[in-house]
């Protein structure tokens, strides 16, 4: 349904959500919209800009040990724990406009509604920017809700980006603390609450308001290295060649299978790609000597993952040896588990849905996000607004304004009701 | 047959040509053997070294317009005409020691052979290392051959390398005359001889003495260029998805097919190659959206190419469409015919190996050569000695010292063959 065809008078405005949302657009590398990279300039234009705009909502701002920025609007009893919304500022380079600034500007609006009828929540409220969710410069993604949830290596702080800077350094000049980031993760959390886009097109194309997220997907990454022999393209016949190529090629289409064959097989969510496959040397003239592969498989549950790469690496191995091409790596590279959110927010955040006349949908979140870390410390779901034709990380990125404000009052109620513990 | 069990006196030196080898290779970029990139410092570096070899035999060296380095040799008739002999002293990154420097060596071996023996030829005896056979970082192969051949595009010589000079200012700034290369080629020509590594296994592999090139293949090059869409690895369910790496995978397997399928129907030597496959964004989780393929093609005769073009491009187009990926781009980028050489050289360069007992074979030459523009203008032919392992453009590259001799002495008997018209 639409926004402007709901009867009563809306809590959260889609104006100001929408308002601030182009504002913080606007703060962007002038020459590659929209772009906000972590650690940036721009980024702590954009974060001066957030921080100015929590003071106004009534927010009282400050950046935490692990660089995250945080508004906190205290509850009435002191005792009741934290519950806490947000997402992220940062984006990808050349990214949209939605992707997690929604999270970030709808929190923030949760909060000025609540101030604007009068209402002092029980719990402290904090609305919260984590830093560097995208795959920042350093190489790691979700910094600041690593951190917060104490899964940051402490390793990690030592990794430098392409101009030296050490990420412990970096966390420094933008007003973090890393010597006292740590391993034991704060107590005082009751809920983390994460609106974000889509990034995909399961509501777009069942005309959907908002999906309820059940879970965020595990990722693995499976590195896989071919090696046959660089051999010059006019003077090897082709039964004397060892073309890396032909054997990738064959690797590439059997990804694809073989996650078709847990789809069949009833295993639920499951996506498998190639999305990088780099030729050595990449010469018109040169037979491939040498390619690189990484296949990425995302999956609901455990069991899957695991019988979706008990599948397809031995087919791997048997392209490899069928075509005399050496299988000089094949391991994975990272192996996120699938993470369940909580069952009793997911039912709260379906019962504000069905309250207020919105269609919705029980989903699994196919993209990684800062709530993946919350889930594992503190009671998490998040909610999901429609992406236009799916579109993410590139300046077509888009969801309405009506959207963005109904996802907002979803939110809104789970708050409150888990607020009153009702 | 080893050299060494050759009875007789052999009229070329073994070991002067593997010591001028060595020490032409000694000089490279230090950190990268063997790298003598044309136009470079230490290609220039090569080049006043080559000059002073040349001085020391008696040649007359000078550099041409089209900045060929020539050593001459004065016939007894002034209207016989010029006997050429040579190949280029440039390299490719990180390449060998043997690739065209093999064939410039050999060439100034045989004319300090005939000084030494006390022969003068009635035909002037030209050594030439030609300019930038190796595509050079202007993008273009055999600069010398085709200037002096009357094959150089007036436009070409606007080309510019990354460092902005103009193919132009470089000629110019290695000694040669831009402004005196035309289209009509030298006139005194009577015949170009080219030794060269195979670069190939079939010597090796049926352990023979020499080949003896009978052609060099046309090179066909298609560009291929397969847009899909974009999407998120994660949150794009796989029916969704329009993954141009799919499509991309099926036309790799189907190039190699299609040069099977030549090979069976008895279309002689046949090769094809997809030897550059680029894709972007190239994202672990990215679905590929766009993956651009370099298809190169070579054969001996010309119909063979049509039939294999004829039934390789419909299949992609058929590939592309059941896959839901748009072919943006199809078409040849380069188009070389093949060059049959002289048959009264082929067979002349036949009978000195025959005369001196050597094994040797007739073959197409796959490889790309200077002789090819030489071809046009006047009889040609290229002697082949055996590549250890068919490797080439690496430093692994290796002809055997013996090898090197009796390759020089088939060049050498048909030099004085070829001079006395017998």
């Amino acid at each position: 349904m639409k926004a402007e065809d709901r009867p009563g008078n809306h809590p959260v405005s889609a104006d100001r959500i929408w308002s601030d949302l182009m504002n913080l657009a606007g703060i962007t590398e002038a020459g590659r919209p929209y772009t906000r990279r972590s650690f940036s300039p721009k980024f702590l234009e954009g974060r001066a800009w957030l921080q100015e705009r929590f003071r106004a909502a009534g927010l009282f701002p400050h950046v935490d040990a692990s660089g995250n920025l945080i508004g906190r609007l205290p509850g009435s009893d002191p005792d009741a724990g934290t519950i806490a919304l947000g997402s992220h500022s940062d984006t990808v380079p050349d990214g949209g406009r939605f992707d997690g600034t929604a999270g970030v500007i709808v929190a923030l609006e949760i909060a000025r509604a609540l101030r604007e009828r009068g209402i002092t929540l029980r719990h402290t409220l904090e609305v919260i920017d984590c830093l560097a969710e995208e795959v920042s410069e350093f190489g790691l993604s979700c910094v600041g809700s690593r951190g917060l949830t104490g899964a940051l290596q402490p390793q990690s702080l030592d990794l430098r980006k392409p101009d030296g800077e050490t990420l412990r350094e970096a966390i420094t000049r933008i007003g973090g603390d890393p010597d006292r980031i740590t391993a034991t993760p704060r107590d005082d959390l009751r809920a983390w609450l994460e609106l974000h886009i889509e990034q995909g097109r399961v509501l777009g194309e069942g005309r959907t308001d908002v999906g309820i997220v059940t879970s965020a997907v595990g990722i693995t990454r499976v590195e896989i290295e071919l090696t046959g022999m660089a051999d010059h393209a006019g003077t090897t016949p082709m039964h004397l060649r060892h073309d890396a190529l032909l054997a990738a090629a064959e690797v590439v289409a059997e990804v694809r299978a073989a996650a078709l064959r847990r789809i069949e097989a009833g295993d639920g969510y499951f996506v498998a790609t190639t999305g990088e496959l780099t030729v050595t040397p990449n010469a018109a003239n040169v037979v491939p000597g040498h390619v690189r592969l990484l296949v990425e498989a995302r999956s609901e549950n455990r069991p899957a993952m695991e019988r979706f790469l008990d599948d397809l690496l031995p087919r791997v191995r048997a392209i490899a040896e069928a075509q005399g091409i050496t299988l000089s790596s094949c391991h994975r590279l990272s192996d996120a588990p699938p993470a369940p959110f909580d069952p009793g927010l997911v039912g709260r955040l379906e019962e504000a849905a069905r309250k207020n006349g919105l269609s919705h949908v029980r989903m699994p979140s196919g993209a990684g996000h800062d709530a993946v870390f919350f889930s594992r410390i503190t009671p998490t779901a998040m909610v999901f607004v429609p992406s236009r034709a799916g579109r993410s990380h590139c300046p077509e990125e888009w969801t309405e304004k009506e959207e963005l404000a109904l996802g907002a009052l979803v939110l809104f109620d789970a708050v409150l009701g888990l607020d009153r513990g009702n």
